[in-house]
């Protein structure tokens, strides 16, 4: 029986590698976390099972990606009391506007945090929950100074 | 116990007078129907628990409508088996659009099928369900036809 | 002369392989359909023939596919009682979305039901009007319930 | 029997004062014309007989303004070799883009020529057919001059 | 001197084989058409000069196709009193939705006649010229008539 | 000196009803907060130095609500390791798309969490920081789990 | 005759009050200016005589308003070397996103600064060439400082 | 130390290709120029710092070019009185349109002149930037004569 503190969840299969993206950062920083595509219309039963044990087992944060008219981040909200971060992916030819929107314009009451559009918002949905998690945890706290710096150092250097 | 041919769902209750438009059509008909207020992010177990009610009781057909991230008719698909028709309302700033792409970008293998945003909407999900009611009742195929005979009459009564 | 229970029709050549995807489905699903390209604006009284030889010779449902201005679904609808599913293409450079509200966006009285843009689209009207066959038939029923069951153990299948 | 010059037609008959913008140019310039309400959707057969009538009695352009899908400008061009200009009418919540593309993104093969969303539009597209018609009637082309002549005088009298 | 029927205008030599597409259209009709890529903002003066040389050497129409900001169609009809007929062209990262609003919302009293994006667009901007110049001439009237008839063949050849 | 546990900060004096949504929330759950209109381009210094401040002083997050160019949440973001909820607002005529896509948009490495356009936004971004903040506070869980049994019922009680 | 140091200029009497604020903020920095209305589609030869005589007049920046298809400024630009700055103006129904795509999408070689839709914009248009003007003039620099400095005030203000 | 009259700054790496465009331009007018990576977001302090050094150092210009949300022409503004031309660049999946909202739509007081998205807009970007260079500069004055007027002849040279 698994307990990460993060589950990242995804729609599909072909989401895998984007949504790994943000794993990797995850694991950087030493925090656990369990990838698992469930799908809120294929497999509503298993999603809403799957987010209720992670939530009793204790997950501290959701991270879902999706996309076209993308439910997964809010049916995930609707069960549990954790944050959920949304990622919005670019599948379909609308360049991911579909899954932003649905993402984002969730009604009042059930709360997601949505970030950017495919790569770059599986990256920052990460960082956001390590921001989240370093709340109770300096050592991440302290972890993310260093990225913040590294990443800062990394553009500096492009200078010379 | 209820046990209306058609579920017509919404997510607020200030969606009420736009999907009665729906209602009063059905009714005109003489398919009973029953509206029910039932957010698939607020009252998500509520809500699969009565599209499992009505499709075990019954029913024929679901008409959805929701506004902005727009989850509720994809949710009701998800957990029957009977046609679902979705309705984007013009809740928010963005005059129904995030609910348009919500309701019509449906991934594989759960169905939807989307109308116009609002009241039109609304009356035209009531038709395409009539369409399929029709499939096994000839009185309401009849008065499907009187129904367009009509509205061709008032259009071209128009023109004197 | 043919007989199908659902005519599939599209505006252009280029469109076949997108709407085969949903032939497809109803090939599997045992439910004779045919393809016909046959287009709204470019051959407008063969299309209404046609509309009109299916729909008396015992048709129960046509999925229209239509890029661009997309007229097709509507012009199908506005010729028959029948339910009709309209599927957007992504034809232009658009992605799609001028398909996507013209086949949405019918004004009162003659209703269209709107899938998601190109082959996912395809795939769903097809579902969709399984969904509608299915309530006069146990055994289309069944078959939707195994599919269903199948969809959601191959996502399953990939969490080992 | 009507035999105007130039065909007005909509859809519904809240587009009529819109439209009549378009009218009263053509009035002004002496160019006979008639307003029809007629819906591609809802009088398929009626909206054809009359382009063919039109068509066959002397007229030389169609106006079309529609809103949502719009499909009557693209329907009057498949059933005429005539000129025919397509204005997009905001109906709904979209400010109108949804007949916009429906109106500019034909398919090749049969030509609309679209002009702006609204009142604009239908002035313009009285304007436009009066460019074509004063190919043949250089008493047209003489008024068009005085037109833009006094246009221009209108917007410098403003500057004093 | 050049003194074509129709003046096809462009703004950008890129521009070129995608006009061509409507200018073999008046070709294979045997209407004189004239190109040339003149731009409304890089050569104003020449832009003008040469709108105004055509329509006094008897030109019946222009055709300007145009991408990003597009302003070269409503520049040609704010110096002739010909009909224009606007292709917004697929240029920059858009789509050519900027190209196809920049063509269409002109203001009212200057009107331009827009149509598709792209290739598409370029082939009914050259029907619609068509079929204004058939008000005069019977004999492409009847050539418009053969073309519909082909494209019909060509796609009911399809079926078999 | 303050040290609320959350800073709310807002671009604009006009926007300040919008965010009282929020603050609302968070007074009803007994967490202290404190709005400050604080704009990103007009006092860069004295915002990133409120940021700076609470981020020292104990806040746990910030939730940023800005209009047209919505630069305030990614710059705040930038200066603090705290989560930063960015909360679109419909300013200017766009519908607070141009908010939305700058809120939710960010580059990799610095994260925002992108809710809803305007109040609905400012209530779920509060939301969403209650949840954040149960994670170290088992009261404010609960209060939780109460307000979404309350918001459950109230849905519920329409049915009556 | 005129010679003010920035040419206010827009396409119809409707925008004037928009781009009235422009004027003023140019007033209180005691810099010259002069509104006027002149239309690149309907006063084409009168529009760019009017820019010409400007620029040897000694003007130093124009600042064109226009909404819809917007050709104001992009006109001005191919008639003068002065910097033009470019206000699209909501007009129509699609909150001028058309004119915002006309304005900043021009083609290369002509230059245009595109700054925010309506008085928001007709405000930093003005600010922009402030900014401009004040390369070479220390007391604007210094009014500038000055402004941006009350502004800054003005927002700290609101904070007791 | 530098001291560059035009600073080109842009957020990431991968922008330098397309900004380079415009730095060619600068180079080619004889004007000095230094392009530099620094983003808004992951490097603030440097940023501002990078602004104000060059403002002091006798800089008359910035051209920044940004993706995704592009806060950094804004941000720029905020920390100089000299004149901000902002590109927006197609990073992401939606073509730019992002970026071209968020350089555009400033709030009133601290204004950015946005040019084009991607090569085109960098191009444009230096181009308008020497205008404001030429009004102190005649030499700058005469070569943006000759660009234009190469430019109109590489055009014209197209027609033989």
């Amino acid at each position: 029986m698994s307990n990460p503190t993060v589950g990242i969840m995804m729609g599909s299969k072909s989401d895998w590698e984007v949504m790994e993206a943000g794993s990797k950062i995850l694991n950087d920083f030493g925090v656990s976390n369990e990838m698992r595509v469930l799908s809120a219309h294929r497999t509503p039963v298993e999603c809403v099972a799957y987010v209720e044990q992670l939530s009793t087992n204790g997950a501290k944060a959701f991270i879902c990606g999706a996309g076209l008219s993308a439910a997964l981040p809010g049916v995930v909200a609707a069960h549990t009391q954790l944050p959920v971060i949304g990622v919005p992916l670019d599948a379909g030819s609308l360049g991911g506007m579909d899954a932003l929107l649905s993402v984002t314009q969730m009604p009042p009451g059930v709360p997601v945090g949505g970030v950017a559009i495919g790569k770059v918002g599986a990256k920052n949905a990460a960082l956001l929950v390590l921001r989240i998690l370093a709340l109770q945890d300096d050592a991440i706290r302290a972890k993310l100074e260093e990225f913040s710096a590294k990443q800062k150092q990394d553009i500096l250097a492009l200078q010379n």
